[in-house]
């Protein structure tokens, strides 16, 4: 079979951009966008990215293009605008053609990363990649054709973990919002008849936690969830409401969730309590992703299958990255040679092959040589029915090297626990160098612009505090 | 970017082998294969690879492996096994590394065409395009994790429309079955609450038809068909059942479905009799493949957007095969240097982009200078209600050159119509050109083992009439 090699009509290069050219075709008659009471199809939306290589040479960005004109946007005397959306568009060629790369392993995309543990870096995904990324993240998902997409997940993060390319894919309606809250979110479900959103368990937090009259759902809402682990607890209030949460993992490196925690009809028969322990694992890798696995840093080796040796997850696959953007050593650091990508993510593999995150690799606190994750712990604390919040970092310790110190916000109500009362918790339920010695209560968390607990300036803060005079054993 | 390459992280050979490995872990106590009162589950069902790996050197094939030993199998007195499935399975090396290819462009699979057209062809497809198909397949036509897989399309028929590979992907049950009819369908459906099935028009043909006392099914069946476009009639008959019907288009040398009639929301508020016509046609490109199109092949044009003017179809895309076996003269035939592999189907395209086939190029009749598509003739008897089948084919004429000769098998019906009640029934629904001026009955029209009419049969049938003496006109 020497003879027959790649010709051009097998070998186009692979890329995303054919997905918005075919809903122009297929969904052209179809709602693509909705924000509040405008409305766009897919063929005028296939116009955005005419518009955007249209820009002309001479304007170096940043260069400002003024999208609606709501109440909330910034009034044009503050900003200067260099033109608005419906002026682009009218403005580009309607004949243009459509340019695709000349290689699939061209750059595309570059994304920075939100930075909760260091700088941002810039991460360089190509054609190739993200085609895959958005074709392997519908098919985990099982998303159906023209579903109702809210966009409670930020755009800007990790691409909107690909659906905003995935919904040109499967011909989806764009539920816009300029900023969430329960209600909000509420009354779009109820209004779009939303089928579909995405979001790290806060969101999931909020909307469960809103109220305690909460009526269930009309229809089923489907919510990929990543970003952490979801609470037991709050999974289960969320499943009750109609909400069917499906549990993923990924980073800016991957594109999209690239680990899914892949649900088994026999599961449907176990206690609540059971099928939120096994849903909230981060799972396995998704069907287009090559391996997954979790390892010993210094040896490299598999860690055993038992759910309790932690190791440092590693992938393998087509929707990794192309590297770092200027960075050729912090790429070849985690993109090394013999074939893996370290995530800097620590998990557990079960006897199942469900893999666990137990913590990223700067969250871990080390206290009396014991390896401690953070977010076991707070996990526990989510139990507390006083909990709305909870974020545990490292506290400097002359006797333990670091203790657990806990950060907490608190539901609104009129009596609060003390910090006695939350340490007393959780000696009920974790072995005692995994309690907390220190409770600061606040009023809100810090976060990441995508809704991440900002636990860099928690442990900055519990730095500050210094160790105790007598350690709290 | 320029010191940005890919790495082996990233750019690990694309492969469907995974699929197995990945089913092996998370459905491993789920079932795969089900026939009759045997049942295998997904961990058992990676066994079989192995085995098959594992071919002493020295066997050479053809090789037989007794896999069941039903009643319907040969006796081992008859035919010479060199041993059974479970043997095979049993001597494997649990600890096998699965091996993968080192370069996605690697041959993987040798299907030879049916040869409706002409001989068979040997069709090699690579690690890197068995991989789209599949996911491409299964993301097109919707499918979620853990189905119930009917098997009542062949597997040896174009892999199966690449459903043998997809139903490890998502962890799915395949019901087999040793030959089909309507009550077996029926009764299988009904046992294993079968979501999932694909066959070509005759097999919903025969479904609807089966009794005139059909009941609806209990949950609904989703049918992906297609070979050739199924007439309307069978198409509204499946749907009111509860066979919720998907209409496709592929080739061997597609590997599975690339085309595909998207079905739109504002579809389904249209009269009967428009949704199915809507859904006759072809469609549009799956969303993994590059392009599709309609050309003149002299030209390389494309056609009128107009659903009238008839011209080759056209694709570009991944799931392409890599070539014909040993025959670089048919491959550079088909797989042009411009880009497009030639399918020999002849159709149109529709205003809304979406494509119809009219024809295979070689079925096509030339009466009196007019291109005639013998599938539009036969979408007209296919509404005649004593018709079973039908099938037309040119028959020598020496004024017309060719002429319209329809084969019918008729339903079981005490009162049959004759040649020329049959004639009557087309003049008032089709162009005096397109009528047929022949009429043949048969009990059975003759197919290909994938359940395609061996019009190639019938065209030496009708060439051997020879033209009539008077022409009817």
């Amino acid at each position: 079979m020497d003879q027959l090699k790649p010709s051009p009509a097998n070998s186009s290069p692979l890329t995303p951009l054919g997905f918005l050219e075919r809903a122009a075709t297929v969904y052209g008659d179809c709602p693509s966008v909705v924000y509040n009471t405008t409305t766009y199809t897919w063929s005028s939306r296939a116009l955005i990215l005419e518009a955007i290589s249209f820009f002309p040479p001479h304007i170096k960005p940043p260069l400002l293009i003024l999208i609606t004109d709501d109440q909330v946007s910034p009034s044009s005397d503050t900003v200067r605008f260099h033109d608005t959306y419906e002026s682009m568009v009218e403005k580009g060629d309607p004949k243009f053609e459509w340019v695709r790369p000349e290689n699939e392993w061209d750059p595309m995309i570059l994304n920075y990363t939100s930075g909760t543990t260091s700088a941002p870096k810039g991460v360089v995904h190509t054609h190739r990649g993200t085609f895959f990324t958005i074709l392997d993240g519908l098919l985990d998902w099982s998303v159906p054709k023209q579903p109702v997409y809210l966009w409670t997940l930020a755009m800007f993060h990790v691409n909107g973990w690909g659906f905003s390319w995935g919904m040109a894919a499967v011909g989806g309606t764009n539920i816009c919002l300029r900023k969430f809250d329960a209600p909000i979110i509420y009354r779009l479900i109820e209004k779009h008849n939303v089928t579909h959103m995405c979001g790290a368990p806060v969101v999931l937090n909020m909307l469960t936690n809103y109220s305690n009259n909460l009526k269930p759902l009309k229809s089923p809402v489907h919510v990929l969830t990543a970003g952490s682990p979801p609470p037991a607890t709050i999974l289960l209030k969320a499943e009750i409401l109609g909400f069917v949460v499906t549990h993923g993992y990924g980073l800016t490196e991957t594109g999209g969730i690239v680990v899914s925690c892949a649900w088994k009809k026999q599961w449907n028969k176990f206690p609540a309590t059971e099928k939120a322990r096994l849903k909230a694992r981060q799972g396995v890798r998704t069907i287009g992703m090559t391996k997954v696995d979790v390892v010993n840093k210094e040896t490299g080796m598999s860690v055993k299958r038992d759910g309790l040796s932690i190791g440092e997850i590693v992938l393998r696959g087509p929707c990794l990255m192309l590297g770092y953007l200027k960075d050729p050593v912090g790429t070849s650091k985690c993109l090394t040679k013999n074939g893996w990508f370290f995530t800097g993510d620590m998990g557990v593999m079960h006897p199942d092959g469900y893999m666990e995150i137990k913590d990223r690799s700067k969250d871990v606190i080390i206290s009396g040589g014991e390896n401690l994750s953070s977010v076991e712990v707070e996990s526990v604390l989510y139990t507390h029915p006083a909990v709305n919040e909870a974020a545990v970092v490292a506290r400097p310790d002359e006797y333990w090297g670091e203790t657990p110190c806990a950060f907490l916000s608190l539901k609104e109500l009129t009596q609060k626990p003390s910090e006695k009362e939350i340490i007393e918790f959780c000696r009920a339920k974790l072995p005692h160098y995994m309690v907390p010695k220190t409770v600061v209560f606040k009023d809100e968390l810090p976060k990441t612009s995508t809704g991440k607990i900002r636990k860099f300036e928690l442990r900055q803060i519990a730095k500050a505090m210094g160790a105790p005079t007598i350690s709290r054993i």
